[in-house]
């Protein structure tokens, strides 16, 4: 056809995001890709060792297509991970570093997971899940190191762009994790989206508070490479820490939960703002308040809010700040800077649909369900044809947020999807608490909702009818030998539970009271 | 195939770069989204009259797959062009302002153009041309205005990402022009690219001093539109209204040759440089010497270095600047401000190679051809198998220009294929001028050559044998009938040709004359 003429053999290349590591690796060689610790790796070594891990992969049996887990802090490893299993054509599994391990053997079981990498601090607990799983475990130290310096370099070309690259697992709202996938050129395409909206330039110095388990670090382990700048992994959240890195390395950009910027705005030294340039924050999981915007604007650092689930490879959506809003007033500028904002530049036009899937009025008071579609979409749930469905509103991916958008098209949500709590930026499902706590021998039946509280978002509060008594630590340690910690609810309060005529537990009624 | 998964609907949409006018109506309504002269457009006038273009076009007998010519300045006709003709899901051809009437109908006819934009200043002779091709002329003005008024806006969707988006008509080493096609996918990546380095934000003000029949103005029309800055339209170069627009319009950006540079350097104020945040300039087509970068610095402009061809969309090679550099002095980073650089963020990596297809080693010394791959190269040339075969070299695209590596990665062209000489940042290709002049009756033969000039970098000198007496001026003219007025010679020098044994002319040593 005339206007799909054959195509030279110089004219596509499938979009991969290890590319930009390749790229990086001839324009960057010598320049800093990692700091972790006392190690530091050129781009040329962290390419080198990204295909020698994937060589190592191979000789302990990963195959392409294979799945390979990794429980693993943010680090060398993770970094490598993100590059050497793609090389290996193997399709990567980051496991929540904060879950238990019935959690972890059910994810690495459900994926398959022959292999499974973690770092040292993971590397007990990797062998628990190893062991019950039968993956082999290959974790930090000398082996990882031996294995790496005695492996062929190896890379396994990408035969097509829209295959597997990485399985994300996500407490949604049914329960059980489901296995959110991703192809190449959807995290291709966030990462370039990623490294335009915040900026990255080779001079960047990108710290690592976002775990990179989470939606594969936003796709930042491979945007900050694209851009040739340095990653500055921090294997733990300590704001002390987080303070001598920002000064000591020239931290220029870092993501986090409001949550943690909290924390690192109460650790403020006193002689900050640092010295040197303004640092550039990226915040999601719940929009930061006027009171954190204005703490850290105090403190040098300029926060952009985005808006993103595990489905859309993190932010599908950006507050892209415009430049006439600096001239409001504090008041008005933090509503607008508490918008969720409009789709990112490689996404599609951001939806909100009303329950017969037509656009609701952009006045900023319709109400309706956030949709988005596009490249940054996950393909669907791993081997979930049935939640995968559930999700696709007639070819638009379902957030199960519910919002509003303005007049100006930026959106707003009003209402999180009630069956999700986000505590401290990680996701937690009633009804998979609810599930385990329905379990307990005196446990009639619970409702599990999330209630305000000023340092986590949101904390997990329990109401549970009772058939003997029972003490609440009991049903609390009960709940987190079974569950991540995190998820383990906070207070529990006992009695009946409110009822609608026809039975249905009624949560609003329930979260009325916590208000 | 497991590992490539059959994907939810939710999951793709074709690349294509006017997506980014659909987000920017969306998220940048009211922003000014074009400045050109006495008008102004916001996004949402951009988006509407360009969807409207495609109707009126619709209208006009345009049918998806049909080329529509442009033959415009930089102004807010050649955007609208840049997305109603695509929306139409027509083909646009971009045509060179400075070509010939003789030219301008090779071009027309050869693409097939059924239809032809122009600009008033472009009008008549754009009404010569579509007499001669039979094309339908629509001219900017009243009759312009009322076919937008009147038409249903439109939008075609795109089938195919690899599909025809445009033809953009080069002179090449072959003599008659080839027209470079370039899909949906290479310039959507290629716009993203662009946006990337030179970092544009919503509060960028985007100067056209480059023409955007150039390689579809380096996709800037799309990566300008991709962030949510503002076009500042110049419909010609004049220094004082540059520096005019410079301020009073707040310009951030512009790309420009560096002759074009030179004479805005030579026109600054007398108290430039300019207040507010310094400009970011690119430039390419001839590296920029280390005195117009100097200048250029105290003006307040910051200069990037790109190299492309119109067959690479543009720049598929930047200078990536690296922040250790600045520590050098002047003449070791002027020296590698020189280079040519790295495969920008979404380019394969660039390769030197020699005769035999390998890679010459990269020591900064070893000659070899400039070969790039991937999605921002050229589908072929259209209607022309032979020529898109001759510059394949075993799925490389030949840029045919000569250069070495150096040891950290980047690229440095040595000497540039001979037969194109770059005056003013326009092509020319030696053997088309060498064809109208041997066509001469009183020419024997000739060759034709680039001599170094200060202001245009070079010029094109030929050497003639003649047959009979004939005076150089009536060479120059004979020759300026038959082209753009930019590719006649700028002087003659008549006598025999230095010829080898085998007699092949020696344009090695005519060159070194010249030197």
């Amino acid at each position: 056809m005339l206007n799909t003429p054959t195509p030279a053999s110089f004219t596509f290349s499938e979009l991969t995001p290890t590319s930009f590591l390749d790229r990086a690796e001839y324009a960057f060689a010598e320049r800093l890709a990692i700091v972790d610790g006392d190690r530091r790796f050129t781009y040329a070594e962290f390419a080198d060792r990204s295909r020698r891990l994937a060589g190592a992969l191979g000789a302990l049996g990963v195959r392409p297509g294979d799945r390979v887990a990794a429980f693993a802090t943010n680090s060398h490893v993770m970094l490598e991970a993100h590059h050497g299993v793609p090389f290996a054509g193997a399709v990567l599994v980051p496991l929540n570093t904060r879950l238990s391990a019935d959690e972890l053997v059910h994810i690495v079981t459900h994926s398959g997971c022959r292999l499974l990498l973690a770092t040292r601090e993971l590397a007990e607990l990797a062998g628990t899940v190893a062991e019950r799983t039968g993956a082999t475990l290959l974790a930090e130290g000398d082996e990882y190191e031996e294995r790496l310096a005695k492996a062929a370099p190896s890379v396994v070309p990408v035969a097509d762009e829209r295959g597997l690259l990485a399985i994300n697992y996500t407490s949604g709202t049914t329960g059980l994790p489901k296995g959110v996938m991703y192809h190449h050129r959807g995290a291709y395409l966030q990462a370039l989206a990623m490294a335009f909206h915040v900026r990255l330039s080779p001079g960047s110095r990108y710290l690592w508070t976002l775990p990179m388990f989470h939606c594969d670090g936003w796709c930042f382990p491979w945007g900050v490479t694209a851009s040739g700048g340095t990653h500055v992994c921090l294997r733990a959240i300590d704001p002390a820490e987080i303070w001598r890195l920002l000064r000591e390395e020239g931290v220029t950009h870092f993501c986090a939960a409001p949550t943690v910027l909290t924390m690192i705005a109460d650790a403020a030294p006193d002689d900050a703002p640092v010295e040197g340039p303004r640092i550039t924050v990226a915040t999601g999981g719940a929009p930061p308040s006027p009171t954190l915007l204005g703490r850290m604007h105090g403190l040098g650092m300029d926060v952009t809010h985005l808006y993103g689930l595990t489905e859309t490879y993190g932010p599908v959506v950006v507050n892209d700040w415009q430049p006439q809003w600096d001239e409001l007033d504090d008041s008005e500028r933090a509503r607008l800077q508490a918008r969720q904002g409009v789709g990112n530049v490689v996404a599609a036009r951001l939806r909100v649909i009303d329950e017969s899937g037509t656009d609701v009025p952009a006045d900023g008071e319709t109400m309706g369900e956030l949709v988005v579609r596009g490249n940054d979409v996950m393909l669907g749930y791993y081997r979930d044809v049935a939640a995968t469905a559930a999700v696709n509103a007639a070819g638009w991916f379902r957030t199960g947020d519910l919002g509003v958008i303005h007049p100006d098209g930026y959106a707003e949500i009003r209402d999180r999807s009630k069956d999700v709590i986000i505590s401290g930026g990680e996701n937690i499902a009633s009804v998979e608490v609810e599930r385990v706590l329905d379990s307990h021998p005196a446990v009639v039946e619970s409702a599990v909702i999330g209630a305000p509280d000023e340092r986590w978002g949101e904390i997990p509060v329990a109401y549970v009818t009772t058939r003997e008594e029972v003490d609440a630590d009991e049903l609390i340690e009960y709940v987190r030998t079974h569950l991540a910690r995190f998820k383990a609810p906070k207070r529990i309060v006992f009695g009946e539970l409110p009822k609608t005529s026809t039975g249905k537990i009624q949560k609003n009624e329930l979260r009325g009271r916590e208000q």
